[in-house]
């Protein structure tokens, strides 16, 4: 083990941070001491939310649960993020067969560079459909998405789109 | 969460246990400070090892594995295995989409009964394809498995299978 | 064509129906205009209940759809159901990649032998880990199964359960 | 319901429309009254055929279907063209666990936004490696695609591979 | 290597041989200098044929194959069944995914133990629903199974189905 | 059939080799009297390594199987190379399901156009997890990949990939 197995890590690039992602962060906030919220994001490319806008809506839809925090790493590899943070496990929703087979090979790649474990946690299948980018898609076509963000995320994601195309 | 996040429960048959089981387990044991290996089994059906002896193997295989305990528990439904060990995490270690399949509605069932979450663990590849049941029956045509189950085990399920049809 | 294409049957062994299998009965009565629940059932195995209790927990279950009406056809295919009912469509949810890959050789059978359709409709995601055989398991371990069934179902499967092994 | 659920929209890129394509159109000619073959596209990219000739090559190739039609609708929702159109239902076919995988979520999301129900039709599998860019693609070096387009798609197609790389 | 790369041993219980099947034993004879259709059956297992009958039906569905032959072999592992016959391939036809899930942990578990490669073929999808079960199934409730059979299977299916329950 | 069957083809990108498919090779150099390593590329995109420099990684990773040769052939159809070489066998490592899907409609559309059959091998499961774009992106970040790529594609790899972002 390269890291503190009480601390764990959620990856994933949060433009925004679904009720999908915030599942998955609570419920590891019961099972882990420290959960740190890791947003990825490829520099070259330009998103709906800035990396920092990312982290405020995360921080803002995780407020009530105290050993939540989040934080950006460009394109850093995981394990990087997870050696500099010691963190001993990757924590991932997993919505389906598509996800799973995507995880495997850096679950697997991810253990064999440094140890760290990947823990698959099934996600909630009422919430399984609301990947950000199938919310962007609709939000930006006018459609009613406040079931499926938190709170915090509404307003600024319907001012965002409401400017550029989705 | 009906139980201690820091224990978690690996079930299973474990007729008998394997090097891919004894993967998971060890795994499990850097991660949580106490692992039970529960062994699940119908009283009505007869096994090719009785539950003790089971245990006896599971016991020898982990040796070096202070946090890991086995014990039986017939029949009984896994979160109640979990209430009586107030144990918060299942952890299973999957080999495929057919596990991902057959595992994901159970570990809805368990959380929706009684909050327990079910964690997967992708397994060894190496290991992936030695199930307890291709292993008894290559044995049982005297194939050498020797590499595929953990020490204390070849020697019994030789002895085993030897006397009757795998 | 063989059948009435607005007549459609949703075949399974309801042993009981649950609230995945109703879900899908109340989405079909919308959308046809007639249904029929087709319980099919090996005479030669005992179910927990038998083929006449079923259709009164299915006919009391959908006692305020008016087009819906339950019917048991034994182990007969489900073709020849169809030849007699007249219907042109079976529709069949479905709840993974599991049942995907189950219905799909029989959905293509049974075009292949009478050009009767197989519509298959996604399951409702927070019903989909309600299998019979999951809740028949778990309410005779004595948990509370009060949200998986409809309510004419609670009280008879009870019943049912304290007197023998599920 | 939001829509009429004798009318279904069968949605897509057809560009070209295959032999696939056309056995999924015309199963569900046969269980609907009406049938709505919707061209989705994404304005800013080009593609093999313009909207209006896809629309042209699907009248073309369902002409003895009396009650299908053709329209394009750029990039909209198609829960928004099914409730422009008045349809109530939405049929695809599959031809494997990807395509269920692809369809799953938006199906959901689909039913949740405004109740239109997707069906999904199990594509006739003697035809289900015929997919528009796999057929594009080999056209485009000169292979005979004769058997997997419709009779009005053939020349069309060739004479537009002929001028551009696919 | 341990056997010959130029003799595959298509293994099966072949209880009968489908048309499915058919397809596959003749693309690997035009693959292979010599095929052995190897019969596997549980001797504790009655069928539906005799292991002598289904070799006898194969050998007359494949008369025009002369590179082919079929034999039974009991319940013996298959790496056996292929040491014996200096075979150094398996050829396996694939239906989907349950197949493939199914075929790979004894493909790796018999590559391990003796070094014997197992190849998939995709099985042909115009055939891939006729599975032996299904078509004793349908057959035995009287329905047409003309196209799925080689023809001198078709004979002696329905004279065994007429006394008995498929 | 339109090939030599003791000639097999193994098509891909190979920007660089790995450890997974030199496993295949080597498996399938045991079990063909010829293997052509096809480098198959888009020439409107540029790679890691050119295809020469691909050639030659894969001529010196396969210097002790003499029956094996490597050669670029553009974009071209894969059943056009068969021709050309006079194959009448792909052979492809799989993965996995994802593997599996994507291979399935090429390997019927290859066999249709030409009768040229795709035989799948399964992949080492030790290796699985060991795909060209991973192992770019991971030696990008300075992780060590000496484990996952042949000896030869080591030095290379690590000059190519400090020069530029992966």
């Amino acid at each position: 083990m390269t890291g503190n197995p009480r601390r764990c890590v959620c990856p994933g690039s949060y433009d925004p941070i679904t009720k999908g992602h915030l599942d998955v962060i609570a419920r590891a906030s019961a099972l882990y001491d420290d959960v740190v919220v890791a947003v990825l994001h490829n520099p070259a490319k330009q998103g709906t939310f800035t990396p920092d806008e990312r982290i405020e809506l995360i921080t803002a839809s995780t407020a009530d649960l105290p050993n939540v925090r989040a934080a950006a790493f460009g394109n850093r590899l995981i394990v990087d993020v997870c050696r500099e943070l010691d963190a001993g496990v990757i924590v991932k929703g997993i919505r389906g067969l598509t996800d799973y087979e995507y995880e495997l090979p850096m679950a697997l790649m991810n253990r064999e560079m440094t140890g760290v474990e990947t823990l698959l946690l099934p996600g909630n299948p009422a919430l399984s459909h609301y990947s950000s980018s199938l919310i962007r898609l609709i939000a930006g076509h006018g459609a009613d998405v406040g079931e499926m963000v938190p709170e915090p995320v509404l307003g600024p994601l319907l001012d965002r789109l409401s400017g550029f195309d989705a």
